[in-house]
């Protein structure tokens, strides 16, 4: 019968049926983290880094001032007051970004901004409300804008209150020290990551670069979204769907269109994109029914489409002669027809989805999402999606197959800790996926599950 | 003293501080979604819907099969056992997009393919696996490959199952009707609502688009990551930081370089950047001191740089005539100073934040990030981080400043609804930030919180 199927690897059990955790663990076992690439900071945005990240200069670099103010003496100011300030001449500005710095000496000042390193001779900063600004009157509010008024970074300045020793000052290194490790290999990179590493000098890293993935559906029916529909055709929602997934999980993303169930033809698709592609999904054709072209063509693509490594023709023949794909059934519902396994040259891992798009979807949450966030490299605690425990809150029991293990769509409420179905049973209730925030784990033993019954509930998006 | 900063909305109360609620309700009541453009259904991914979308066609379209088998009448394989199988002659092959199709009459079956159209005649469906295939065997576990064994779409079966009728049949518009509502305006577009609308052919749909925004950060100090450090400098990490973060929450970042301290420059990079700016957002500059560039370039860019709408001299000149920016003081910290406003003749929004990293990052937090999402058109739910209770977990008490809200680095656990601070409570801890996930909330009334007490924290990413 399916006798052009490659043979399972446990031939002798060929027909049993495979549990969810089995398919996963032999996808996540075959799939490695993509070899780490030196990007520029921005590019690595979401991206793990494979470093240990250590501080190459202090943070701040230097002494500098933590306001707006002048930079003083201590012992210029002790005792002042706003009755008897103590009254410095201004040596001048530092402003941030100062190189050349003016020495404070005794009795003088200097107009110093908020970043700006502390000038010689100086001991701490008085903020400028503290003083008169500069100006002979009262309490300052804020400088002028030294274009405006230049003659405010001389002069003399009025001191009201008396500063200690490091008063507003930041110091050298009190952030972080050279040397120190600023960020540990297996980071996830967020803002405040990329924050650290820019602030430390680090203009690119080195990280785990996104997956790139080839998202094709095959189907004679499919008729691109927008176009009119024949006789007997539907339209592809598959390659879009599962494209915005691969995105949502941190992918790169190529939607291929859909392709007809022809074998050839999608034989000589899947090596065109080979180039290109990191992971591989396929949708439809993975069945027992006579047109099942992925099961067809990746079952001959080994034997058929190569002449093996150095044919020497010089034509842009991909090697596909290294294809393993398995083709099986798994103890689930929806998305029983499964095939997992690597393609041409590079060993590419390609994951054959059921076409239906509700099976194909939840199968993309089950085991394509996990594969591309094993490529990135993140760690075991992101790979999957978050579970909860929750109450079943429902009209009536909720039925299951026996042996199978059921997702249906949930509605999850945080505040009451329950799930409500959305929509019914049927693999086909693409509707009712839009409106679900959540997938309902009813497990394999279990045949109906009562309202008021506990679940494990996985959390979309 | 800041003669030159433009007026405060409220004169007569022209050094009070602001609440962060109050400048986030400003920043708020300004700001207004996006007008909707028509987008292709990808590059629509994580945008707000505006339109109603019905749906035009029922899915199914048509009945259809849920199974690969053979599309039989039900009177014909009534009593049907594998003893006593029902020999049935094949018509042909319904595969799924098939346009013509095999008419089904009495003692005929049509084998058939799971999505394809049930064939006129036909009542219900027999899974390949409760027949013999056509092979004459026993019971079938698959099909051969039509283009493998081309005979088998004719010949005989024996069927060795009764079936109901409709059995294995989807109904024509069991998912959806032609006219439901398939998805409301409002909705947030994520992979399952592209599905659906994938499903029902919409190739394109009406969103409020991604909103463009340009962070420049500005200060003489700072250096390029990657660029030597000269004396009196540091690194630029706040226009990385924004950028991410920006992107973070759902916008288009467009990072500028720093800007040196420099009224003019920063008056013409801003001019040239509203032409892609939906936001501006600046860092640094904000505060008193003499070289507070942004206060003084924004100050005075409504008189200096424009004559008016239609000066017709036909440079590149942008008008900025419309230029709004108030700076205020805000009741928190980090963040005090912060300049928020309209700019150029689109009146686009441009918040100011201060030039420390943290400062800068927290303020992004607090007001850019819902501003963006505002301009997204997200629903309320969605404008802000989430926020939660935990109970404080500390060696010792946190001192926070009477009358300002502070916001400090934290960890959160889940687990057991506690926080812990991560670092000081100095606002140049940069490195602090990078190891938290949340910002622990001490109100403006509370000067110390002890261990054990319960804090609003915002959790972050």
């Amino acid at each position: 019968m399916s006798s052009s199927a490659p043979q399972h690897p446990r031939p002798a059990d060929g027909h049993r049926l495979w549990s969810v955790d089995e398919h996963l663990a032999d996808v996540l076992g075959a799939v490695r983290p993509l070899e780490p690439i030196e990007l520029q900071l921005l590019d690595a945005q979401g991206c793990v880094l494979v470093e240990d990240v250590t501080v190459p200069v202090a943070l701040p670099p230097f002494d500098n001032s933590s306001m707006d103010g002048y930079a003083v003496r201590t012992a210029d100011v002790q005792g002042a007051s706003e009755e008897f300030p103590a009254v410095l001449t201004v040596v001048g500005d530092v402003a941030a970004g100062s190189g050349e710095l003016p020495t404070v000496g005794p009795g003088e000042a200097a107009r110093i901004m908020t970043g700006a390193p502390l000038p010689p001779g100086a001991e701490a900063v008085v903020p400028v409300e503290w003083t008169d600004g500069g100006t002979g009157g009262g309490a300052a509010a804020g400088m002028t804008p030294a274009s405006a008024a230049p003659e405010q970074s001389g002069g003399e300045v009025r001191v009201h209150r008396a500063a200690e020793a490091r008063a507003h000052v930041r110091a050298r290194g009190s952030d972080v020290q050279a040397g120190d490790l600023a960020l540990a290999a297996g980071t996830v990179l967020g803002p405040p990551q990329i924050a650290l590493l820019a602030a430390i000098g680090r203009g690119t890293v080195r990280v785990r670069p996104r997956p790139r993935v080839v998202v094709l559906s095959t189907g004679s029916e499919l008729v691109q979204p927008g176009e009119p529909l024949a006789a007997g055709t539907i339209y592809d929602s598959n390659s879009f769907a599962l494209a915005a997934a691969a995105r949502d999980a941190g992918a790169i993303a190529y939607r291929v269109g859909a392709v007809a169930d022809d074998a050839d033809t999608l034989r000589s698709t899947i090596e065109d994109q080979l180039i290109r592609a990191d992971l591989l999904v396929t949708t439809g054709g993975v069945s027992v029914g006579a047109y099942d072209v992925v099961k067809e063509a990746l079952s001959s693509i080994g034997s058929a489409g190569s002449t093996g490594p150095g044919d020497g023709d010089g034509d842009a023949d991909v090697e596909v002669d290294a294809t393993r794909i398995d083709f099986r059934k798994l103890a689930m519902q929806p998305g029983k027809p499964q095939g997992f396994g690597t393609i041409g040259p590079d060993h590419t891992p390609l994951l054959a989805l059921p076409g239906n798009p509700v099976s194909s979807y939840v199968s993309f949450e089950l085991f394509v999402r996990p594969a591309i966030r094993t490529l990135m490299g993140l760690p075991e605690s992101e790979v999957r999606r978050p579970s909860v425990r929750a109450v079943l809150k429902a009209d009536k029991a909720l039925g299951s197959p026996a042996g199978r293990r059921q997702f249906l769509r949930g509605a999850y409420d945080a505040e009451s800790g329950t799930v409500s179905p959305v929509g019914g049973s049927g693999s086909h209730l693409i509707a009712a996926l839009a409106h679900a925030d959540s997938l309902m784990v009813v497990p394999e033993d279990v045949t109906s599950v009562e309202p008021g019954t506990e679940l494990e509930v996985v959390l979309l998006g």
